[in-house]
């Protein structure tokens, strides 16, 4: 009790160093990020089927495709050149310079080696109410919040890069037929840590009470479950049978 | 091919009769409304556990608590003071004329049944993401559509009388640690007709085009996705083990 009340006063008053701030970030990705999630440990053991595959890769375009609008939305928050400048990146980072490029054109590709063909995924046609929900969710929290919550919903990308370099190894040999599609992971592995690097600089020169740096942790958490629900509705819908949502993907035997 | 052409000249031409639309909500109920869900149907056979009625009771209250709000939003739509009075109904069968009463408080009577603190319900504690999302959509699709829309993603009600009615004799049966806690279906069973009949006429009143009566269509499939999903979550997190995501409630074994 004397510490749970220590603990309080603790959190009213004291501001983080950038160190402890790391550290809280660090240990909200270790317990929530979703490379812990059931979907994925199953991917990376192999048990997948091409069927599965095609329904991650279908549904998770959803969410790549919402990327580039996710930071429009975070650049519009923003009155400085110099933020809007480096934010930018990542816009051309999803959409590319020209079409036929970038990351959202890359995750089509990745779709396309699963055996879907391109006009079946871009439409979203079949994709789970349950993505569109959470993914929608991403969109409201960083169309509604701060710049400072939204720049800190970011910091998922913290973690990805640990987790696109155990799937790259893990793809190429549980599932071959997806090699011709791995160019969006091998772009992610040096564009996120970078995207990263930016983010936590800004959100630890800009959070400047522990009220702001309470309200950055808390966008990592909320980010975390977004992306962790995605999966809920994926494992859900296509490990075990008869749990397809009515209109929802159906792969083929 | 030449059918569908004649399907859409169809779809783009002809206003549907109030028997075609009422005919067209019915097939949309009848392969989408929640009734079918597999976790109702585990309910319905007697197959869950307290602990897993507990997390569908307090995962579902965050449901049951919005229902106000979104019917405060829909009056907000309105410039009609006689439209506001039928409406109100809503608001007043939700939250009651006092403390104590209304369908929110009733459904947290049905919680404490199945046996959980009322202190644990209301803060929302523990509720899974997933459904968070769901329900947050619903606010969402009343918040930016129009009157018509927002009155039509009420029409689940045509089809939730016989859910409850078959609810209720096997909640007695499989559940009898419940029956204290049924007052909430007790009450829906003669508010949720009436509440239908209203929004029916409304929506054959005011759906004056083709596509107007398509919106009225769509709004009941995605209100009918927005139900399914959050048992998607439901079953999900609570049937197979291994799989409540991070933060959420756990029942006691």
């Amino acid at each position: 009790m004397a510490m749970e009340i220590l603990d309080k006063v603790d959190h009213v008053e004291h501001l983080l160093s950038p160190e402890q701030l790391r550290a809280r970030l660090q240990a909200v990705g270790e317990a929530r990020y979703h490379y812990r999630h059931p979907f994925h440990l199953r991917m990376h053991a192999g048990e997948l089927t091409r069927g599965q595959m095609q329904a991650w890769a279908l549904n998770r375009y959803y969410y790549q495709s919402r990327i580039p609008i996710k930071d429009a939305l975070i650049l519009a928050k923003s009155d400085d050149p110099a933020f809007r400048r480096a934010w930018r990146k990542r816009i051309l980072d999803h959409d590319g310079d020209k079409d036929g490029y970038g990351g959202v054109e890359k995750w089509i590709q990745l779709a396309e080696a699963s055996g879907l063909a391109r006009e079946q995924v871009i439409p979203f046609t079949g994709i789970l109410p349950g993505v569109r929900f959470a993914v929608d969710a991403y969109l409201t929290l960083v169309r509604e919040s701060s710049l400072l919550v939204a720049v800190a919903s970011s910091l998922t990308e913290l973690f990805s890069r640990d987790l696109i370099s155990l799937r790259m190894d893990l793809m190429r040999k549980h599932y071959p037929y997806l090699v011709p599609g791995l160019a969006y992971f091998t772009g992610r592995l040096t564009q996120a840590p970078e995207d990263a690097t930016f983010a936590m600089h800004y959100v630890t020169n800009h959070a400047k009470t522990r009220a702001e740096q309470e309200q950055v942790i808390d966008a990592l958490n909320s980010k975390c479950e977004i992306l962790w629900a995605q999966l809920d509705a994926i494992d859900y819908a296509y490990v075990a049978p008869g749990n397809i949502p009515p209109g929802c993907f159906v792969p083929e035997a």
